[in-house]
């Protein structure tokens, strides 16, 4: 495309790159394809008719507020109810609704952390491979990005501090890690306790600040949850980002970001220039779900429910794929993370997938440096369960033949 | 409050201060007091009843769309409807949807449209007085501010001229002029047909866009329209924003940016990283009401309603407020912007009128140069009729007994 205002662009937007996953989802029109691309949730699980029910007696009962301009802050009565889950269900005693902002979806959140703490040139560090709508949101404020690797028990912490070291040794100041806890974006993998504490430690040794990233969390289909980082937390250096997006309906775009009273005062401040408030409607509408108990139930149905096709989808890739391939089994979540051997090339595979009809989201924009080639993620929550054994066996005789 | 981490900001987030307005808005919850205050519809306007029915019908048929997260350029069938209605209602007409972008609301169309075309110390030109949620928008990408005079035919062209060339002397660039052409908040002025027309000749001239913000454009009650500078525009220098904020209901924060192809895209791929897409149950609200032909008639309903209540604010300031005191007479919006004879001061005026129960916005907040201190704005849309002419009395009275 032309860009016959290109000379009047501002810096920032000439390195600003569409994210990948998000363009190749709009080619996803065609209904035959068989996709583990997209991290959305099934639409399934919509509570359509208990969203009608709600939206007829809250858009008549409290039309004033419903469709009127909000505070920043988002409806003080959800972030009450927001708090008290949180204290009650996360172990976060303290916390207090002025600690929260709502947002519109998580995204924000973390546009709005890059906004308030991210001079340029400050460090922020990420997973190798991590979440690239964080690494987005940060670039925005030039940040200086640096990665750390991720392994089974999520992002290393000898990583984390031999990064912060090498970057002070720079002359560099690392001002915020970015980590996904439970059920990473793209690995599938859940931070563990003794990293958790680990990271914390290092926060405070090194004054930097954690942007605990939590959109999967109450989707744990196995094992023991394990507590917040922000339950950890003793000295109110965790952002904590939440959001409806993942365990609900991504379509009212509601999600909720906690930390120190202060800096989150700050993000309400920022929001006022960003996009005044969040959607009135949905917020009214998620506090009704929340206030009849209706969220917690559909929770619960959402993990029977992807618990099952997680299942499905590992069975399908221990029966159909070649042993020489490698992936992870997560406990929660929306993800499986596949290690091809090398010098197989995700991308290549993905082109041919294309013509076969079945889609995936290589792992290479996941990675900072460049690396992870040979790496793909798979969702198994927006495929039809009677479809993923049919995807799965498309993607290993594409596989067994690129393996010769 | 203490800022615990106050060491950690970024240096912009130091110098952003709280929307006035906003944190008078938060205090405006008596509802004893009588509002001239906030830019808010009247909430008698919202269509509960057709929200309702529209709702129940579209959650039901769409619902795999309505909850899912969309396209971050927007619902494709609403942005065919908006260019559709660009064509044929504003006179704009080679207009495709490739160069609509649906936002959160049109705050967040100046946001993005800083983010794209600001870099620090790029000049913006603003009016004396104006919107400051733009400037806001504007100074978070440190985005030096220039201020032109506004009289009754609007923005002064001698005076963006003037400021274009004083800042070229000084090696600073142009690169945007935000001007509201109709109803201008907090003035109620509106362009006059040959500014806009020389306004887009020093736009090809001196090679600046022009954000044309356009939100209350619909609510016209006197006079005649003008075109929209887009509609004149040959060259696509105006980037043109359009809200469903104040014509129809700011809860569902529904807005759009329209321009020139390359840009929008550009604008498009920003949001990704901004907040993914607008919320999608609000854009097939929207759309529903466009393709029902409801919203026309809807704005049908409001233009009568806001008049009758600018009829009767006017009259009341004929028949109350002391001769020395002058205000605007708006063909439309929501806006009568009043100059008290100095040296009497809007911000002390404030206190008292809390004290007295009615509210209005000082002035002097959106002059960029702290001037406007004797002046004020009222908003004739909130307060219901039938408590106009109470709350401008005691306005009157107030401002008679300064005057002593």
């Amino acid at each position: 495309m032309e860009d016959k205002l290109g000379h009047l662009y501002a810096e920032r937007a000439r390195t600003v790159k569409a994210s990948l996953i998000r363009e190749l989802l709009k080619m996803l029109l065609n209904p035959n394809v068989i996709s583990f691309a997209g991290g959305w949730p099934d639409t399934e699980t919509f509570p359509v008719d208990e969203m009608i029910e709600i939206a007829n007696d809250v858009f008549r009962r409290r039309a004033a507020c419903v469709f009127q301009y909000g505070t920043s802050e988002g409806l003080p009565e959800l972030r009450e109810a927001l708090a008290a889950r949180a204290r009650d269900r996360e172990g976060i005693p303290g916390i207090e609704p002025d600690q929260i902002l709502i947002t519109s979806g998580s995204q924000q959140g973390m546009e709005l952390a890059g906004r308030v703490l991210i001079d340029p040139g400050d460090v922020v560090l990420v997973g190798l491979p991590t979440y690239f709508g964080a690494t987005g949101a940060f670039r925005s404020y030039q940040a200086h990005l640096g990665g750390v690797p991720v392994d089974e028990a999520g992002m290393r912490m000898d990583g984390v501090e031999e990064e912060v070291r090498r970057h002070q040794r720079e002359g560099r100041k690392v001002k915020l890690v970015y980590v996904q806890t439970n059920f990473h974006n793209p690995m599938g993998v859940t931070l563990s306790l003794e990293r958790r504490e680990k990271l914390l430690e290092l926060a405070a040794a090194y004054d930097f600040l954690v942007m605990e990233d939590n959109p999967y969390g109450d989707l744990r289909y196995s094992g023991e949850s394990l507590p917040a980082l922000m339950a950890l937390d003793r000295e109110d250096r965790v952002i904590y980002a939440r959001s409806f997006s993942k365990i609900f309906c991504p379509g009212i775009r509601l999600a909720w970001v906690a930390g120190e009273k202060a800096l989150i005062r700050r993000m309400v401040i920022s929001k006022q220039f960003v996009d005044v408030c969040t959607n009135t409607l949905s917020q009214h509408l998620v506090y009704e779900f929340i206030r009849k108990d209706s969220l917690d139930r559909r929770i619960d149905l959402n993990i029977a429910h992807y618990r099952s096709k997680r299942d499905l989808m590992l069975e399908m890739l221990d029966k159909h794929f070649p042993p020489e391939v490698e992936w992870t089994r997560p406990d929660g979540g929306f993800f499986v993370f596949v290690t091809l051997p090398e010098p197989l090339d995700a991308g290549e595979l993905l082109k041919d997938a294309i013509d076969r009809e079945v889609v995936f989201v290589a792992g290479q924009p996941f990675f900072l440096d460049g690396s992870g080639a040979n790496t793909l993620r798979l969702s198994f929550t927006g495929a039809p369960a009677d479809r993923i054994e049919e995807g799965i066996r498309r993607l290993a005789d594409l596989v067994r033949s690129k393996l010769g």
